[in-house]
């Protein structure tokens, strides 16, 4: 991914399951589902916050990693269980005071296909469904799912100011 | 794999080990097994479903994963801790006023090996047994176990129906 | 591996991790181990025993898996948190009436030296420890750990008699 | 890495997330989370400690993981949930009697940033933060974060001292 001029970006609204995973999950003996995340991704969160971008996951399902990164984020919003999440990112959006163009969504399968179009800036994985490929000014990004994206995308949207922050150790307590 | 030609497929019937999975299990410190699915396969069976296509699992384990799957969708046919599959094949397709014809089956180790050459289309994964890939008339999948085999079989199955499903988001409520 | 006269093995002992494992092992918030088993060796097991190749596991750690292998498999001989292995592989070689020309030994680290050593044939993987890939005749299996070692030697020392035996559907009630 | 010169390094010190593992967390349902160690690593710290090298783990976050490793190995030291690291660096390097030139210090990502700096041998992975590779007189190991790093730097640091005790079987004990 290229630099992304943030100037209009003010929120970062993300799928969880392919984007912030590969798209598997453990299940356990007594079917519980566990999924593996990124620790990139977690410090990603941490520096999006600290440079004021608002972070969002909406989600189809519902996953012990997504209320875990609630309760390390309380500022994040987190929307799970979700099966048509047009509507909520709207809703999500307006009660921001953001427009649609405010709004970088990233998602990798056809239940996110309506909110991308929504979006001012729609990002995708290499592994995403083949028709969320094909939507319209779509970016691919170079990681695929649960390799990082949301840091890649972080990297891509803060670029110069997180090298500066990172020297001056500024973020020692945010991000760990 | 090529498009199929889905007429007379009325029915998936695989095996789980080594063809939702790689093959693996994670086993804890008490001896209880978790597996690693791929939300890929999961997906499949919501788009096999709605399209009017039956699917059970059949495997010689017992697994939490396939527990998981038969909740998120009752109406699979799920039957575990099977030694010999064909007779439980056979007797499902008949409950079900289906014949060998209108099945397609997945299977990757020996003891699918009757099982395969029973039912009317024969897939196997990259990974199977050498002796299963000798099977006559064997169809082999680009992806190996746990890279989402059933999502594979689901686009050769269905084609373009999924397309112009997917585009008029009917399937919001069942995929997720 | 080539195919292996087999006329004087009558045991395979093995180590467990790095053999059965690729090393790693999963460690929750409480401080307890996972281990990620393929279940191809689990059906290696099975046929070796089906065969009259008597099993046996020698770790120096302790594991569930390792516990799970022995409620599957009652007949195989599990020796756990052992931290001087050879005493114990005479000890079980004696019992068992044999003598160290009939014992297949597969290992990858140091503390599996002598064990390699004293047996008639000596295994590791190609991820082994470089002092253990030195051994006098060590044998190197194509697969790594994790990855179905213990299948990989089952294949070279049964041989035809495995497709014999698919064939015929005997195996079905061990396998699964 | 090549052979690293040991007389002056009297302790090594690592952060955990990255180093011993690839950066990936497991979280299960209830949001806990697991890490997956490579046994490799383990091993490293028993060969560290019994040729009189000291280790401790410093990492922002708390895992099972380590508290894993220091139950297996009290003598090493540990300090977890550390936001600012330097610090405790410091205090830990005066309280056992050293100086920064006798520390070699691993880590990955921008809170390790001034330790590094601080230290005497600088050693980082393939897949740490590129600000991280950007400092002055880092070392890079061969092998990225939980395929065994903490091994890599052992075999550097202890080269053929290692050979001879194998083969005298003198570890039995420690390793495992």
């Amino acid at each position: 991914m290229d630099f992304l001029n943030s100037e209009k970006i003010k929120a970062v609204i993300s799928d969880f399951d392919g984007v912030f995973t590969d798209g598997t999950g453990i299940v356990d003996f007594e079917g519980n589902v566990s999924k593996k995340i990124n620790f990139q991704d977690v410090l990603a969160i941490a520096l999006l916050l600290h440079f004021g971008i608002k972070v969002a996951i909406i989600t189809g399902e519902k996953a012990g990693a997504v209320d875990y990164l609630k309760r390390k984020f309380p500022k994040i919003d987190v929307f799970q269980d979700i099966k048509d999440k047009l509507p909520v990112v709207k809703e999500y959006v307006f009660s921001q005071g953001l427009t649609s163009e405010n709004i970088l969504y990233v998602g990798d399968d056809v239940n996110d296909a309506k909110s991308l179009l929504y979006s001012g800036v729609r990002v995708t994985v290499p592994n995403a469904n083949p028709l969320i490929k094909e939507t319209e000014g779509i970016i691919l990004t170079k990681k695929a799912g649960g390799e990082g994206v949301i840091r890649e995308i972080t990297d891509a949207l803060l670029g110069d100011k997180i090298k500066t922050t990172f020297c001056s150790g500024e973020l020692n307590e945010q991000v760990s």
